[in-house]
């Protein structure tokens, strides 16, 4: 059985060197997805120098001698309306009105802030302020200039970077698409809850595959697979060939004849890797790659699903799209009840996170049993308890990783 | 100008009592949507007794004095299969073979593992364990039973909800519908890159739709309304009739003759309650209600736009929606370069945050300008200065809210 640790370590390492399709996206629909492509500049931003205030444009030189006690009298020669091509030019002891926006006007050097000047005459302004050159201007380039990298591949788009898109004017963008298997196997399984009343409904290829889409990638769902050799086989096969990662859940644990490990280990080299890790819950976890396809085979109680997923499937996931991994919100609290460890496994206590108004409090289920799913929909947090932790006292401070809304 | 918890505490109330719409979706789709109802379970869970573990089932009264070495036989009179409804009964002294989630079979109350059984014969079964009623076993109905309220209103729908929803039974679920009309004004503003060089690319339509959507919500584009005060009342008055919330962009700030506020006003009562925050990007942010409709005035200046919606809008867009907010990754971090606050302002320096060997830095980004976009994107983080806190000093320890990727 292996440790955490070393399986994250071992599964994250087969993503290295698998090419993921990219397809082109309108920067509209591109959030959340995976950057397939450097974006380099073209053009300056802005494109050309740029008032940032309502004021008066300047010659430095003009405004040397200029104090709120003795203003520079400066002729008022135009306006460089914002929107518009600035056909004013400027000379010396003249000054030109800006909007915020509005383009320098030729021979100006600085822009004196509006707070900061008095009108004289309907065509003098008074100056109160000294300037240095490039005062309230931002310059032409200054936020992007030609050849710059402005998003590197592998990022997760934000809101701001389709933004930086649009102002490029770029319009579609090259983003990956990473196409994850999800099967369920078991002859119990079914999708209706009208069959007959043994089966049992199949939450994993949902949950997980909503997780999945979570991340930036594409589930494909590869339906229920009974627990029969030739057919599990058979379905494995054409997900390795089509799928950049496949996920198969359900028929790992040693009393269910081991047949995914099994048929893993007959598809192909190198086979199953990892057999078990020393968690709790997802202790049944596997993990093993097929012709460079890497498979997950996680255990088919769904408590335990999602958390092996969470633990290593998301990893694996950032590592094959080459980006950053998503980072959960860890928060302090104090333990309202004891909490135990299983020695020699990383313990996952699902916890209840509530604010206080002494501070946040982290419940611990009172069911930790992973048959119970609800335990997985009531908690939003859980606190890792590592190998040697046995227990963690009433009133402790803890980390609690959040999954779900603080209460 | 406001205080900034003093006008989020406005904003935020003025969401109380609106109802919003809800419309009904596939459970598939509804991850990251608003629950618009309770769900109530009507069926149990699991809808029978089922064993956890791969084993045998028992009657305690036959286990009682079992141990390792003196095991008690049990005569194994048939198998529950596991996805079928099970026939069997079984009596004193019998035992009936079970796999994990199998059926538990009439007349027994607790299952052996197999690890603590031993095959005698080919029919009799060594049990080397004094069970409890109901070890091993998981309750018909001990996950959820009828009348158990499993998901509130307001909740934000996580995959492992939906999970719990197609066990339920359920196909679709009634989300809420928040639409949220995004307006840019300015005579400046352009759509397109290729219109003459004077014009700017709005960018806060695109980016301020993409974060509401990113909420669970739905952006309204209404489009580049320009500075003249009839046309920017009849587009306010024909948003405050469609849409829950209003963002106006541009147009807010003293110089830029304060159009937006003053259409604000003569729209209707109470009008702007906000005008100006001590806020540093942001402080040209405003607040109104009309109608019972919020109005964010937000600046037109990117930067600045975002940084009050993260502050204001997303609290404002989580209370009408009456659901949790969404919780930012907080993470401390060793400050690179020393940070100063503006005083009597809530200042948020823009940060990388980088890991390194020693733990994690933040990075000041060199220039905090609003007028540089490009801030925004690189940095991946920022930090809080309070109203009364100058300065931070290098190498001090600082919380960084992480708005992107880790580096």
């Amino acid at each position: 059985m292996a440790n955490v640790d070393n399986a994250l370590a071992l599964i994250v390492d087969s993503a290295v060197g698998r090419t993921i399709k990219v397809e082109r996206v309108r920067i509209a629909e591109s959030t959340g997805r995976i950057l397939g492509e450097d974006i380099v500049a073209r053009v300056n931003l802005p494109s050309v120098d740029r008032s940032v205030v309502d004021g008066y444009a300047v010659r430095v030189g003009d405004t040397e001698n200029a104090s709120a006690e003795f203003p520079v009298s400066l002729k008022l020669v135009g306006e460089s309306v914002l929107g518009r091509e600035c056909t004013v030019a400027m000379k010396s002891r003249e000054t030109v009105a800006l909007a915020t926006g509005s383009i320098m006007p030729k021979g100006a050097d600085a822009v004196v802030p509006i707070e900061d000047s008095i009108s004289v005459s309907d065509d003098v302004i008074g100056v109160k302020l000294a300037t240095r050159t490039g005062q309230n201007v931002v310059r032409k380039g200054a936020d992007v200039s030609p050849g710059k990298l402005v998003l590197s591949k592998g990022r997760r788009l934000r809101p701001e970077d389709v933004g930086v898109l649009k102002v490029l004017g770029i319009k579609r963008v090259r983003v990956r698409v990473l196409s994850v298997g999800i099967m369920s196997t078991g002859n119990e399984l079914t999708d209706s809850i009208k069959k007959s009343k043994g089966k049992i409904v199949d939450i994993n290829r949902l949950v997980l595959g909503s997780m999945v889409a979570e991340l930036g990638s594409f589930p494909v769902d590869l339906g229920i697979v009974p627990d029969r050799e030739e057919v599990l086989m058979r379905a494995l096969r054409a997900a390795v060939r089509t799928c950049d990662m496949v996920i198969v859940t359900g028929g790992s644990s040693v009393g269910k004849r081991d047949l995914v490990p099994k048929c893993i280990n007959k598809l192909g080299k190198p086979g199953m890797l990892v057999h078990g890790v020393a968690m709790r819950p997802s202790m049944p976890t596997g993990f093993g790659i097929v012709d460079h396809t890497p498979i997950m085979s996680l255990p088919g109680v769904p408590v335990s699903a999602v958390f092996a997923f969470r633990v290593f499937g998301r990893s694996l996931i950032a590592k094959l799209l080459d980006s950053a991994e998503i980072v959960d919100p860890v928060l302090e609290a104090r333990l309202a009840k004891k909490i135990r460890g299983v020695p020699g496994y990383r313990t996952l206590v699902r916890v209840i996170a509530r604010k206080t108004e002494t501070g946040l409090i982290a419940e611990p289920l009172k069911t930790q049993s992973s048959s119970i799913f609800m335990s997985i929909v009531a908690a939003n947090g859980y606190v890792t308890l590592q190998e040697n932790e046995a227990e963690v006292e009433t009133g402790e401070t803890v980390k609690v990783t959040l999954i779900g809304e603080l209460q």
